[in-house]
Parts: C-alpha cells; sequence; structure tokens
C-alpha cells in the first residue's frame, strides 16, 4: 500500500475525461462484429462478486487502482468491457494496448493511451474499445490485489460476459525458448491444481480451474498464426523465483543440481511446461466469480539447461511479443475483425 | 520476469557513468563520521551468501535489476553501501532518496538521482552516498526475488557492514491512523514468528529474526524528533491484502464482521500492531545473510474500526512521509550528521 486512492477525488484526475472507448459508442463498430456474445440482447451474464457486502457499499475505493465509486463513473469508464488482459510489467501491457488499437483498427490513429491509475504506481491501466490492459507486478499477492480490484471494478460498471487473459513469462521445462504455453492447469509446487491460502489463520483451499473452450480456441488461434510453437500444458506456480523454482544461483540455495533435475523432471512427468509465479490464484479468483480465464505465457529459458535468463536483448523482447501476438489474434476474430 | 537483463549490456547505459555516490571518495565525507562502524580499517563484516555457487559464477546476470557482473563494475558502483532502504512504491524511494540526500548534506545540490535499473520496470534503484534506495513492490515473491538479487548484488560489490531497513505502510491494530510501528517479530497468519516456503516441492520454515539493537535506536531516535506516536509491536505478514488480512470488502468474503473482530482482537493479543505484506520474508533473508533489518511501517487506518482507506490524500501523503523522517534521523546519527 502507499500511493493514495484520495487522488481520485481531484476533478482535474477525473479519468471520465480522458478514458479512451468510454464514451466511443459511435465510432465502436466492434459491437457490430459477427460473434457478437457480449451483445447487450444476448443472454448478458453480469459479472458477479462472491462477496454480499459490496452491494451494500455506499462507497468503494478501489485503493491500489486510485479510483473511487464516488468520484469516478464506472459504468461510463467501463461498462463496455469484454476483455481484460494483465501481465506482470506496466510498459509491456502499454505496449499490449498500443498494439491492440493498431492492429484492431479501434480508436483513432495518433491516439493517446492515458494510464487510468496514474494516480498511484502500483498498477497501470489502460482501455481502448472493449479491451482492457492492466499490469499486476510479480507474484501471487501483488495479482491477487489487482484481481479483487478489478473484479469489484467490472462489478461496479456492470459489465457482462467478459472474458480474461493473462499473458506473461516463464521458464520452461523441456521447450525450446520462446515456446507459448497456454496453461492446463496451474499447480503448486507438489503439482496439484490447487490455490491455498489462509483466512481468517485458516487453510483455504481453492480450485484453479481454467476455461478449456477459451484454452483450446487460443491454440487454435496460435496454429492459424503459424509463427511459433504453442503447447498446452500444465503451469507451475510457485511463490519464489530463487529457490521456489529450483534454482542454484539465487542468494540461498541448499541443495544440489542433480536435486534441482530431479524436482523438474518430476514436474515435467507432472505435465509441467512451464514455471510462472502468478497463474493458480489468477485462476482461482477468475473462476470464483465465474469469469473465463487463460493464461498465455511465453517461456524465456529451457530449465532443464539452466537457470539465468541470458538470451540477447533483442530475442528477449520479440519472445515476450509472442503472447500479445496470440492473444490479439484472438481478439481480431471474436471481434470479427480477422 | 519480463525486463531484459541484457538491456545492461549497452554500454550506453552503463551505470558506473551516472551513478551518484559511486566515485566520490574526494566529497564523501560522511566517511568521517564518529561512528565508523563501517570504515576500512573496523571489523569489516563482508556481506555473505548462502550459496556456494554464486562463488564459482563466471557471469551472475541480476535479471531483475537489468544488472550483470560483466556488464557492471559492481564494486565501483556500489562497494561504499552502508545502508540499503526498501520500500514497496518506485515513486516513494525516489523520494526518500531526495529526501536523504538534502538532509544529510550527501552529493551536491541540484543532483539528479538516476535510475540505476533504468533498463527494466521492474524494480527502481537509486543511491547517494552510502545509501542505497529501491522498490520492492508488493506481497513476500516481489519483494524476495528483489532481496535475493540485491544480497547478491551487495555481495559481488565487496560490501561491508551493511544495514537494511525496510520503511512501508500497513494497517494498524488497535492505534491511532499514522502511528509508527517499528516491528519486534514478523509473524505469520498464525501468529508464529516463521516465514514458511516450498523448496523443491518440501516445506521449509525459516525464522523471522530482526536485530533488537536496531529496533531500539530507532525508536530511540523517533523519541529524539518527537514528531509522531511511535511504537515497537509485532507485525502480521500476509500473502493478501482482502480475505488473508479479514477485509471484508474484497471480491470474496465468506465471513462476518464478528469472525474478522475476533480475528483481529487476537492478533492484538498476540502482540501484533500492524499488518503488511513483505516482513516475514524479508527478516528470513537478511537474517540468513546476517545482516541486521528493521521493518519501519506507518499505519494508514485502525482495522478495527474499518476495512478502507479513506483518510484525504494530503493526510496520508504525510503518514508516508514518517518512516522516511524516521529513518533519515537515524541515517543523520549513524553518519554524525546530526
Amino acid at each position: 500500500m502507499a500511493a493514495t486512492g484520495a487522488e481520485a477525488k481531484d476533478p482535474e484526475n477525473h479519468p471520465r475525461r480522458k478514458v479512451p472507448g468510454a464514451e466511443n459508442e459511435e465510432d465502436g463498430d466492434w459491437k457490430r462484429g459477427p460473434n457478437r456474445k457480449w451483445g447487450p440482447d444476448s443472454s448478458d451474464r453480469l459479472v458477479q462478486l462472491s462477496n454480499p457486502n459490496v452491494a451494500t457499499m455506499k462507497e468503494d475505493i478501489l485503493y491500489h487502482f486510485s479510483l473511487s465509486t464516488s468520484t469516478h463513473d464506472f459504468p461510463a469508464m467501463f461498462g463496455d468491457v469484454k476483455f481484460v488482459c494483465v501481465g506482470g510489467s506496466p510498459s509491456r501491457m502499454l505496449t499490449f494496448i498500443e498494439y491492440v488499437a493498431t492492429e484492431l483498427g479501434l480508436g483513432r490513429p495518433g491516439d493517446e493511451h492515458p494510464n487510468i491509475c496514474s494516480g498511484t504506481d502500483r498498477y497501470a491501466m489502460y482501455k481502448v474499445g472493449p479491451v482492457l490492459s492492466v499490469s499486476h507486478g510479480m507474484g501471487i499477492p501483488s495479482i491477487a490485489i489487482m484481481l479483487h480490484e478489478l473484479l469489484k471494478l467490472l462489478y461496479h460498471a456492470g459489465c457482462t460476459d467478459v472474458t480474461v487473459i493473462r499473458i506473461g513469462t516463464s521458464g520452461g521445462i523441456g521447450l525450446e525458448p520462446g515456446s507459448v504455453v497456454i496453461t492446463r492447469q496451474a499447480v503448486d509446487a507438489c503439482f496439484k491444481p490447487e490455490f491455498e491460502q489462509h483466512v481468517l489463520g485458516k487453510r483455504v483451499v481453492r480450485g484453479t480451474d481454467l476455461d478449456e473452450g477459451l484454452a483450446q480456441e487460443l491454440l487454435r488461434g496460435s496454429a492459424e498464426l503459424g509463427e511459433f510453437t504453442t503447447v498446452l500444458g500444465n503451469t507451475l506456480c510457485t511463490l519464489d523465483f530463487y529457490e521456489g523454482q529450483g534454482r542454484l544461483d539465487g542468494a540461498l540455495c541448499s541443495y544440489t543440481e542433480k536435486d534441482k533435475q530431479a524436482y523438474l523432471r518430476a514436474a515435467h512427468a507432472a505435465g509441467v511446461r512451464n514455471i510462472e509465479m502468478e497463474s493458480s490464484v489468477f485462476a482461482a479468483l477468475c473462476s470464483a466469480c465465474g469469469l473465463p480465464a487463460a493464461v498465455v505465457c511465453v517461456t524465456l529459458l529451457d530449465r532443464l539447461l539452466g537457470d539465468q535468463i541470458s538470451s540477447p536483448h533483442e530475442v528477449l523482447a520479440e519472445y515476450q511479443q509472442r503472447p500479445q501476438r496470440l492473444v490479439g489474434h484472438f481478439l481480431k476474430k471474436r471481434l470479427g475483425r480477422a
């Protein structure tokens, strides 16, 4: 916690004035695509919370977004959101919204993409047409804070039929670096499809189901693109990048290369194809609120062969675009632009 | 993971050229302070890692800092670091280094403070004289990545007698908002002074000891300042901001106000005075590498009275300066400037 939700009360900062896509009914011909599952006359599925208290709150301050229901008109700003794409790095999520705007012909040429959460440096948020792009930092707690506030944002805005996709980077197991993994199941350190947390000091375990149909649709999209290898596999979600992922190069390490190889090979045998740090709580929270969700991560290295991410900058930069291109293609098709 | 360590290979970005304090032997009269525990002729305590592998690595890429031992001269850049202050928000850590530079008369007036990790947007790092200021994002995994790479940085730089202090924000229990808590013990969701993690799929538990003498020194400093209430207390460190801290206003909530109150009151009875999301792994990792460490957090609200952070922006902004002022005063005394 650090930035101030209160900053949003400054009317000068009111995102209603500057959010592209919020009031663009007239230029939003994405609404006339052939595949309008989200159309107002289809069987709209409202975003639901799993908390009866929120409906009774007079004001809801989304502190880490620096947005509040009393100072921002959520239905006007976000009511048309159908796709939310999330990723760790703020700059990558800006690149993504620029890419989406260009590829899908949404917005006008030369449009700027202001950060809707400019009142804080915790997260960055961008919007174009029905697509929202939000950064989430690194690790389960950081993405969990963002998701709680994102789900409440979608709820307050009265959004319907929203799909959520995480685009990220990861370490691969037994894959050529640059391969993309679409997550079948997010699994914990013991390879179980579970997300464990403590609620009021008691252990609570949630499932980590992701949307099978959505994963298959993304996989087909990658085959259509034909630009890079994409596989469906389990994703190991850890709380630590070094010891938690069996790296030998952290500040602490009490095991051998042999121990590490045994662990990574056991993961591979359990269907794990990549390792990252957010998928389990992402799956659990989206699932708890009934939102179809997918995780699409590129692998930056093969962990069976090493721990350090040492590919040249240009190579890593191109790898990082792959989930964006795959999801961009998916959005094009869903919005009838392909 | 997202930014590219490889970017650091661009010689144009080489921080040796722009890091204030790296080559300022001549204007560094902090070295002549009365309390020079860190002096070259005292019994220097080198920063040690708990991993024999690192000493044998030809190159060490600190990926999330976008720094590497093969492209950056760590001893020249960081060899004189004696104090590392860490906090969640990048902008707050810039404010802190500016404050320290002014208060301590380090550097020259009008000095800019370039971000040493400008090749990435994962963390921000600033330096002035013997003080390093680093952001760590939100939550245990995010600060753990930063700490692994920070400890390796200090090790590669050959630093001696380094003290590490986290300055942050938190929710208070039974304290007037704006009170500062210096952590006695970081405790888990069951109020035990333990940090649990999974290493190669097995549960490992580490202690969360902090430096008692350092905590007392900071407490005395606050009394000398006399500007705000500061207490010594246990700090509850959670993996979640909403359900994990008993909030009733998240996207998910399955308990009542009564359940929440019972949990918070049990925490208070166990000596807990504030709740945040980083202290346990911070204590565990610093302790594992033998570094004296302290946690100094301001409380933004009293959780017994509510969940939302609704104080006006100016009030919250002033609260957030309090740990900075306390640690600034401590640094002044340690550096013989008070």
